[in-house]
């Protein structure tokens, strides 16, 4: 969180892995839905199936300074003495409204220090990271996760979620139009939210052992299940999923000659692609439901207020089994 | 419509103007969500950008036929006396359930005759053309279709929307978990349909002045919708969105030197989208409400009960106001 | 080969592999140079990286009759009593000034005797099936193959391209500009063939060890291997390139679970770039050069003239050695 | 140029007008040949069709700094003071081998120079720029530029190419292999350059009216031209064309509603094309031919000598006319 008079911006960073994440990349892929954004570092990805840095989150003007900071952090990890290019992968959404964006405060040391951070377990949500500045459907964005498991021939895989908020539409949760009974302050009641623009990144890990044909596949069904929440991808919308996989057969490494690789084929990926559907749409939910009333630049966006919503679900026959 | 004993298929023919379709070519664009179909016909269209045929839909072995039946009717049209490539634009569905798929029952004729009996007005829904054999979520799917009127800075643009559905997951209307409570023949109830693999084929087309970008990105919309209804864009689906304007200035004719040609702006584009998001889920519940029983190869797929239905959504809420 | 009077068409059939293609499916790409063609098949191979049955090519206007022969050969065969779903992978030059392409002289007949009569071993070149009556470079032009063998990491592997040529620009070969030199009847000497249109259609076969993805980079490399010989890739042209891989361990069966593959890394696919270049060159060379005069339609297209090549190659400082 | 001990190194921008590009911004498209690479700012552009910052080419390390200062630079800009969103667009090649490239020695000053000091008018080539430190064939390579005028149904339109040449493969110069005759210092005489790994980075600008489709096919063609240079397009390659448009009519404003466009059609532009792959051949040969020796590392990257380049180049027959 990078936090200060009307500043309230940060950057969220997710390593693939706790090793040398440039000498053993992992496979992985890029889904673009709508691309009014500035994701660096897709094309490569999208040409050899694999991600070499952590992935960075932050805010839209932040991206340089974030592509810079990542590619300096691996130039000096040990055993990265003689590296000379990296391919960093940063996302950002646009945190304008309560952030003073153009004052470009995130630095090159908030972004390392989001990387050296980085620890397994739970994830904080809501106003944090990447997520301290964004809005969603006119309510407090920010941070959110899911996962789910999926028994596929005798074995399980999870697929984790991990969703930056901050994109418009009319806002459904569970089915529910939540949209026509809670209305943010600063938008007219039942009517779409103010700024439809904004954008939202998704990054998908699974432990399946997918090749990055399939993790492209699992990202754009993370982009799809947008659609569930009433995003309506409006054209000032950067909307990209980023997946990856941990398996460790699909580490890629400087070894020449035919390598043996674990691969799950095409025709047992469906239960994957519903998990990502599923866990996707949670945690968009997850970013709204952890998320707290934020103040700057002279307004509040404030968080979904949680008993309110429950009388909404009720009414709309939720909640009650 | 296609019938015999275990036969049911069929042919639907979308024209995008009633002239020469070639000699007047109209912008367009196809969006590939998941391709495990067999859709003639899309890559000279992402490179060209155009149209230059009726959009034929039919069953997923009948391609070829029908292919072959575009281009002969196409260089039979007056004024194509010189016509020696022809772009065919066809898609399909696997109708293989209810329909002998395999004794290839759709003819040239079949196809012909769907293009020359196209006509202007209402379109037919439910159990017919293309959509005579096909299964949605385990009930009886097929045609439906749709349409939302803009307002764009002064001007009001139309979009309309077809669907042939024959695709699995959890069926979900208005947002309403109809898959919890009404569970079709032959499907444990509460479970996923027991065949989610299918596809969805879907035509938008617009009286907006689009060109083939903007084109690009209301197909987008059209696939990302299928995500509210309940699909999970399963491996072996194919899910694809054909879109066409009709505006008279995105003509494309063989006329040398520049043309002058109106557009609208990718900044006025979002109210589009959300059209064709909205026009799209609604085709897709269309082609679920106007389906009929179908019996065929020893077994009925039934029509979604329209009774228990409403139910349904009263218990969640809906259909009180 | 089709023949009759004005009739100078055909159709050329390749079989990744001799056993059951649709049950054990080979990982294939295809790369887009140009698009102005009707490349049936290539969205599901783009998909899921796998090609199913036998690659046809023919003329623009048999393609759905072509789609129509394979599916039906594919149900056909044993074991795939059950299949309802077969992808064709059909590709196409025009050969409509030779051939009167209008009157659909290819039947599915052709087709399937096409594919049953493969064979292993030397392949027909110059004015046979596929390339009975293209032209290229305003000469002859037809079926040209070539192949190369690289070494990686200890393991010798071998790439085989074959082109259906059929496209203009400035003819250069092995960087000799023969078209300031040879001049084909009906073209003003000196300047672009008349007919600039058309297409080149590129198969690559490896046995390497490739994924969908590698092997996508490798059809790239086909279709750039054009520049060479003067292509000048104009709006009319279809030029595309199909891989696929024989090697067993990237065979596609319907197994569950997870695979166990083989595959070349990204670091080590250089040298089979390099020979697709080479190969490629040298198949649209080989297509020229085995050519024989054709008639039809009130013309002569003339092979290009092998002595006077000589002599021009000579002045170029080629051949001396 | 960036230069200082073992510094050689530097920045190129071109800007495609004058005014305030983020208000005024040009048609634009990106083609992507092989994306071991870095650019950033693609997928915007390929979603929107146009381009609104300055081009900016530099090293690969270098592309975090160049894309926080475009954006720096952008948003100072009169008129862009509620600027929030910026698309910066920055190419590299990797010039480590004469440059230390891990001192990071490019600035946020030496990208703002390069922007406020382009000037219309002749372009300075060879070691300059974005090209001080880069190799092209084991010679020194750097930027070269030619352009190409072409008539289309009575019209003038002129093409104009800009690369940064740093990559290899067998230098082959109108049609002469050069490669077998000239051997760059610490190359073994007659084989492919020891290190076929590098980039080539391409600006493609006309004055013709095309729209951003046509635009990404000129880019195609730009990316093809690289293989009559002899380029392996080797799998660490970063080969990408960035095209534009300067044609008033393609201008993209905020303007809402409707707008007037003059476009060349699809039909008009095979010329175009040809300028593309002709101009760009001759901007690679220019890049090496006005490149002088530099020195730094420890080692002597030679220009390509010309008096012996002559003498080749007329063993096979060229320059006698």
């Amino acid at each position: 969180m990078v936090e200060g008079e009307n500043v309230r911006t940060g950057v969220t960073a997710i390593l693939p892995h706790g090793g040398n994440l440039f000498q053993e990349k992992v496979a992985g892929a890029v889904f673009v839905g709508n691309s009014f954004g500035k994701l660096a570092g897709s094309t490569q990805v999208q040409e050899l199936g694999t991600i070499e840095t952590p992935i960075v989150l932050t805010n839209t003007l932040a991206v340089g300074t974030a592509v810079d900071a990542v590619v300096r952090w691996t130039l000096a990890q040990p055993g990265n003495g003689d590296v000379r290019s990296v391919n960093a992968l940063v996302g950002e959404t646009n945190d304008g409204t309560l952030n003073d964006i153009r004052g470009f405060h995130v630095t090159r040391d908030h972004v390392t220090a989001a990387i050296t951070g980085a620890r397994t377990g739970a994830v904080d949500e809501g106003a944090v990271g990447a997520g301290t500045g964004t809005i969603a459907f006119g309510w407090k964005g920010g941070i959110g996760t899911s996962s789910r498991t999926v028994r596929i021939s005798g074995d399980s895989w999870t697929v984790g979620v991990l969703v930056q908020s901050n994109y418009g539409g009319r806002l459904v949760i569970d089915g529910v139009p939540v949209w026509k009974a809670l209305t943010p302050a600063g938008v007219t009641a039942g009517v779409t939210a103010a700024t439809p623009d904004g954008s939202c990144m998704i990054v998908v890990a699974t432990d399946a052992p997918l090749d990055a044909r399939a993790l492209q596949r699992l990202a754009a069904r993370a982009v799809f299940a947008l659609a569930r929440t009433g995003s309506t991808y409006s054209n000032g919308s950067g909307d990209f999923a980023i997946a990856f996989s941990t398996h460790p057969s699909q580490r890629v490494t400087s070894a020449a000659g035919p390598q043996r690789r674990t691969v799950l084929p095409t025709d047992s990926v469906s239960g994957l692609f519903e998990a990502v559907l599923d866990a996707t749409e949670e945690a968009v939910d997850n970013s709204l439901l952890r998320a707290t009333d934020v103040t700057a630049n002279g307004r509040t966006i404030r968080a979904l207020p949680i008993e309110q919503l429950k009388a909404v679900l009720r009414k709309y026959g939720r909640g009650q089994a």
